[in-house]
């Protein structure tokens, strides 16, 4: 019997990586005059974000900072200060960005809100993180908010613990199999993947052999809740 | 009687602002073969981080990021891509360095965990600071971190109440009256201030009239608390 159900924010509640997709597409605009179509900047772009992920962590300022150094890097020093200028503009419009919630999910968390304690399990930037949970118009639904650096087994041992259940008692919802599924599934508790139209090279995981259940929208949760039990 | 002590991070446990000081320095040699002597660039700087705190908050990320776009500005875009990169680079030191207790920190922290409870609540990046407290090996003796995006009334209130005691029971500790003192006092709890030889601009406040104790060092503050009970 489910008693809780933990909600991922990116990409679960709000869109993310729409956001950084659509921040590559000006990346590359502004270094294609360098490097011309034959060099997958955008590639290059994860090489540099992967790299920093052990010094910067998740989030959008250690995005930019690594594009600054991503154009550096892939002109040779030839980029200029206004260009690069550019960039920081850029991250700087995407942490403003409004709160674009995904399609029903006002009414999803409300709904689940009426018959499960709900808590957002969100990762990444604490500042960011929280301010996008003030404005998405959802949080008064969760009984908790945690915002981690990472999602791995420790974290949601900790989530559970804080409210008070077993994992078995605990649903875990997100669209990254890596993040929101597999870490939950290995300490005993459940989950549900909501897969997003893009995910993040970082977390893709190929070479798992879970199997879990496969929602297309969060608002088939109530409904998938209802039947299951 | 005080039963839980909150120990601040930055500046109180460990050295910070005199890291940031540092990197002012290189940061104006980098800049003043543009600006000459008669531009104060790190009062610039101090206006692009303040101005940049509701979208970026506190923590190295943000203020290397402030620091480039403070250097494009000053020199009207005409620094370099690769004097840039140097910044850049300065700010993934900043994040790279290895933690410095304050002198006697280790101790104190051990006599403080053999009579109370301790809370560490510190400020800024959630990635790094969770990094600073893993390296500091004082982590042992606190029951609970608390890594905040803000040090105000509502958190203190908070961090109090998941220590499950009253206000009149917690003593915070920290080097900021404007972080660590005057929100406790505002909310019933005490307080006392060991100042650090730097305090950030955008900490210092003067306007108060609170009145609290103020001990040298850390480690004035078991003995403190022996006679006061």
């Amino acid at each position: 019997m489910i008693e809780v159900i933990g909600l991922d924010g990116d990409d679960t509640l709000w869109h993310s990586e729409t956001h950084f997709a659509e921040a590559h597409d000006t990346f590359a605009r502004v270094l294609t005059p360098y490097t011309g179509d034959g060099l997958d900047v955008v590639a290059r772009q994860y090489a540099t974000e992967r790299r920093n992920l052990e010094l910067f962590g998740y989030g959008i300022k250690g995005f930019t900072l690594s594009m600054i150094e991503t154009a550096i890097d892939v002109t040779d020093g030839r980029i200029t200060a206004l260009e690069l200028a550019e960039l920081l503009e850029l991250g700087k419009k995407m942490l403003a960005h409004p709160v674009d919630l995904l399609d029903g999910v006002t009414e999803a968390v409300a709904a689940l809100a009426a018959t499960h304690r709900l808590v957002l399990v969100t990762k990444g930037d604490l500042f960011h993180q929280e301010q996008k949970v003030a404005r998405s118009g959802v949080a008064d639904q969760f009984e908790r908010v945690e915002i981690v650096s990472e999602k791995d087994e420790a974290t949601y041992r900790r989530v559970i613990g804080a409210m008070g259940v077993a994992p078995e008692s605990f649903l875990m919802v997100g669209n990254t199999v890596r993040s929101d599924v597999l870490p939950v599934l290995a300490i005993g508790g459940h989950a549900v993947q909501v897969p997003y139209a893009l995910t993040w090279g970082h977390e893709v995981v190929d070479d798992h052999d879970a199997t879990f259940p496969v929602l297309p929208r969060l608002a088939d949760l109530p409904a998938w809740l209802a039947i299951r039990g």
